[in-house]
């Protein structure tokens, strides 16, 4: 392990690594993931769920222009923590991939071919010189062969498989969580409970149907947004549902809720 | 958090990120659109209100040269803060994504994807080397399917969708007014009033008509910049119409009034 | 604002915003275009005026090649402050634009149509790295369907239209005088008179009819360069008309006039 | 010998030397791979074993997803230490290079020239500027013309040929185990054996079979992985099989077992 | 003005401003132009002269090869001051331009377009990155329309007309003393022997026939170097020629008379 | 000669010469050749004899696979020392130049021109920036038109031709030993024989067959590498032969044997 | 002039003038030049010759191999001084202009257009960025129109005629003595004798035939590089023959005889 002003000496540039074999950009890329707020995957018997944290830094900001949960394909869907600009980039990559798998095979692409296809490409990013790693960190949940899968893609461009997992802030605590709670072999509905309950964790336990987004991918459905009125409904059923006062806390407390004022926090985090 | 000389380590590519996930010459272009005057947008029921503070540095400046609205299109328009170079940049990639949009598919580029198009072009400039990002920021406004909508694009090529929102100088306090005054549901005039009242929050509660632009994006009409005499009739309306004298001095204490003198401020936001 | 030792760290490169938002480089080029001799644009009710500090270093300079004056089109004269050389691509590519719009629409260019094609294209070299801004000012005007226009192109790519203006050397005392004695309505030749009196403002309220360079662009009479004979008989008229003697001496004095000896000033602006 | 104050003067760019003739940042790249978990290659009389390290972060995660084991034809296969994401692309090389083999030649690729043409690949990352090394080394095992081959590549791109070898942590004192316990003419399952006592000596001496990767390649079955089953039967007859309490704790003793959390320890090395 | 050490941040870069919005590299350019022997130019009614210092650093090098003059068309000649190779670049630059001209429009280029063509490339080489300006200045004269023209062309890219100038070393002496002889209306002889005069002013008085090249202009011969009798026979008119002793010593007290010995002046400078 | 501290301020790139004329970076890369096991070419009357130090840095290493020893042609072989992966790349340049040379004359390529075609390409990588140099010396023998020919090729690209010559660590000791014994006009033989006993020079005065590798290229028989029966043959009548125990004292005690464990000796080099 | 500390800033980048108007890095590679042996060219009545100190490293290397004088067409012959690698690069320049001046215009290259071809090839290496200056002066010398010509191109791209010249080490030495011996007119056999005469001054006043090269140009037998046996004859004519003894001790003694060994001289300058 290196001192403090060593470290600084081998941190400045993307293509070179430090003495004891750290590429420090995309650590600290990785710290951009953390300024983002949670996102969670959970993958079930029948599907996969994924939850987002989407609160907003104000009540004039729309919430579903808060981008945490985007449809690659009709089977695929994507939770983002990070660099919200990063990760549009990302998510266009993803959906030309799926496009082109399906011209050129006439089928579906798959949920793992799909997310390597991703991290590939983060990789070149923190390789060749001349531009940043991606700051962002993508959960990739879909179904494959009738089975759900659920991926995980970080700055450095290594794709993990996970049964259920968080990225963004507060991510050890909320997978201390996951671990202790999720189950082999629950049911959608119990798994949007659970990545519920766990976004939860992080917000005094509570939750706000504007202040969260929720998709189910499943072999039948295919990837689905939840409305506000489903979300009120399964948080109210999980005794997670704020109360009217509490949600204007939640914006105000929240890290990168209003770095759009006069505070020095970056608002392009979310 | 970092210390000061730690943070100047960092802050001098666009293509690093610091130890804690910033990129600062994001953060620095924002400052630059808070260097700018204010820009204000309002959504109404059936259409969309742009203001803008455009007071001239001389009065031998023609007001209609100080670049704040734009039209992207017949139902589209656009106010901006900041670099006034940079901006003009944006808007031609707007003009020319609306028209592309119009000979490919044969109708008017929706409000949204016009906004995606323009953030994901501003994202490649924070992310590959050898140039700077842009120092402006934008709202985008207008008619998608018979609705209004309102979008803002950041220097970290972040889309937001809002209800009503101001960029530029004094945004926190402009959007604390905009908070207290908006309500859902009002009309074109109304809204209108809104943002008149807001922009002149930054000015003593005072505007001269040649010191402000106004436009209205609506179904029927389609984009609409207000003559003189209309801004005249509505500042008087709204009692926030200021006297003779008072236009000169405004002229004086603006911050980026009179940036071509020998004084050392830049003249290129607005 | 930022301490000195700190401004010294954001303006080595033209790609980088400062903390406090701004783009140094292109405020260093406008100190470039201070250091050039005065140019005055004065637009009257049917015609525009361009006058420009013409002193040359020497006697045995010709007067006809120090360009400050230069016809762009039949109806388009450019005046120029700063760095000479760099006035030159700008004029050129000037030319090129107004030749390629009558060879396209088979019409004249637009005053203001031409001044952003200029200003888009200095706008260039302040995001792109690999080249620094132009360190030059131009001053456009000409007749568009019939009326005066006359404009301005600063180092950061932002135009503005005046109606009337001074760039160079003692820019903010010739601009007081101009916002003074300007009055609208006034004659092509009353405009004459007003920008060579301001011009003299800055030269002991004399010039010599070959330290001065005027063009006049009329409806009628597209541009025109005025004869040295013309010019003495103006400056007559308003008394403005240097002694022998004073000439020599406005040579020496001048800031520039003689920065290709010895001394460490440069010859290059104008 | 350098002091250190010197050292650093070399070793932050890939392209040049240093004064005793090193290359620095390949040097660092070798101790990006000491950071990955170990993998062991042993060759056989008739056959070459590969043995991975594969132990997860969490119990969440999919064991099967951590890629340390890879086909690269029908008769080769290579196991990694070190970057992750930079495995992957020598992998997709290397599978690559294969294919355009069988199709140029009609036959499959020698073992010997493949890992030749991933060695000149590394290679070209570290003489030419503008890149980083890959910071991971392989292990490349198949059959050639019917006789088993096992090779190594390492950041320098340099190509050695082995009866038996290590790579990644530890590696020290696992090919000290090795060099002692190796013979020439072992069988394939005697490779087995030895591939798997050797990773359990980083261990404390057992091994659970969801934390270890094995793959053969014969002349008969190509390249096979095998079952958690079969792993657990192998475990068990040498007596490596670890008791279910011990599983969980060797992730957590793990040097990057958790790296993705709050700990500063990167993640994206195994 | 700024101090020393401040000076030395911005004038490692062409591509930059000072703050005070100076080019230091061109500047520095200049300087190699003074460090240069003179060469004279003088329009006379009917021709052009252009005379230069052409003194030997040993009495083994031919003269001839001292390239001082070079005649770039028919009717243009060209002489330079400073770095010897980049000159060569130019006059090459010149020639292809004059060729051009003649290949295009059937008709010889005229010398202030062929001047303009010159400085404009020279002008590339001080805003775009990667190179350095040209470390040299030109006096090009001709015979344009019938009637002399004498341009100079410096490090920036400036064109200037001159009716007599010099560049290079003792500029500024010249210069006075030419401003002091010079008088318009006077035959190519008198030109002649004026150019000789003001050359001979920083060699103690006297010039010697192989120390010194000339070369007319007319309409009627065009381009004619003078050989070494001509110009001996119009030095003896003068009383300016050197004694044979005094010769030798000319060479040795000039500057840059011997810089390729041990001593550490540069040699390429004439 | 320069200080210390100079010398490191123009040591670090490549393009640039130092103040007294020297390429840094050229002659740090022949550091990295001395830190290579050694390698000795003698001519012979009928043949070259090339001799490399092979010495394995474990017993499990193939020690085939270290590579110091290839055949460019038929009838030329090649000797490295050095960077290995550096290496490979100059000797497949050195196959294609020989191919290219059967395909285009129809004939074997000339030594002198093949060692010529690879200076020629190692001095582009010390001129033009980007690159490092080549970090390894090579000799090239082999037969043109009947003669023996030896040559070496350094980092810096120059060609030398030699009677006897030795590259690599210990280079100094073994050339005087060369200097010593060598005679013209001795049979391939005797080559063989004072090439081996040079090699032992730096090895206590033994060798072990599996430590050295022999190649000969003569008319009749091109190029051909000795077995380790012969070599422990030819060993033997020289008294040469190292006892069994010898052989792994050496492995241990050679300057990059072992470099791939946890010491911060590179193993590149052999 | 500048102090040392000042010159440091200025000497890092072939492509920035000093404030003082100086290329430091051509200054450099001129010390590159001096590094290497002496080289003389001596202009005779009906000829030219090229003589070249050739003294080898060790008694091992071939003396052919060692290149100072080179063919570089049938009429021209070019010796050179310096950085070896480099030389080799300006002569196969050169001779691909030879032979596109036959093939373009059927005849032999004028002497001067072919140095001033290689000039403005070294030029191109000091203006634009990217590559260093080539360490290397050559003597060019030849037959045209049947009229012997003699020039120099040193790293500034500069050509130079000359009746007798010397480059490399000791240069100010040896042109004295030409300078006080040479006469015009004098035979090739006599410009032989002096040629030898002059490079024996750095050498004791004593050559041997084996540490000198010498070539002769002639009308009649064009390019011809003289025998030992020659050579030999003629020292022992001029009285400068070394003795047996001596010639080892050259060999020692000289410069940069034995740059490969421990030594940190480069062995790549002769």
């Amino acid at each position: 392990m290196q001192g403090q002003s060593q470290q600084q000496a081998y941190d400045r540039g993307i293509t070179i690594f430090s003495p004891d074999g750290r590429l420090y950009q995309v650590e600290y890329a990785r710290e951009a993931v953390k300024r983002g707020t949670a996102s969670v995957g959970v993958r079930a018997e029948d599907g996969v769920v994924l939850a987002a944290d989407k609160r907003a830094r104000s009540r004039l900001m729309e919430p579903a222009s808060i981008e945490k949960l985007h449809k690659a394909d009709d089977h695929v869907g994507v939770a983002s923590a990070g660099h919200v600009a990063d990760a549009r980039q990302l998510i266009d990559f993803a959906r030309r991939q799926a496009q082109v798998n399906r011209l050129r095979y006439g089928e579906a692409v798959g949920i793992e071919t799909l997310t390597k296809n991703i991290t590939d490409h983060i990789q070149q990013y923190t390789q060749v010189g001349g531009a940043r790693p991606f700051g962002v960190a993508l959960i990739v949940g879909g179904i494959e062969n009738g089975e759900p899968r659920l991926f995980e893609t970080d700055p450095s461009g290594t794709p993990y498989e996970w049964q259920a997992l968080s990225i963004g802030s507060d991510r050890s605590d909320l997978r201390d969580y996951l671990e202790a709670e999720y189950e082999e072999g629950i049911s959608t509905d119990e798994a949007l409970g659970l990545a519920l309950d766990t976004l939860a964790q992080s917000n005094d336990g509570e939750l706000s149907p504007e202040g969260v987004g929720v998709a189910t991918i499943t072999a039948e459905e295919g990837y689905t947004e939840r409305s506000n009125d489903e979300i009120e409904s399964i948080l109210d059923d999980h005794d997670l549902l704020a109360t009217e006062g509490d949600e204007g806390d939640d914006a105000d407390t929240g890290e990168d809720a209003d770095a759009g004022d006069d505070t020095d926090e970056s608002d392009d985090e979310s």
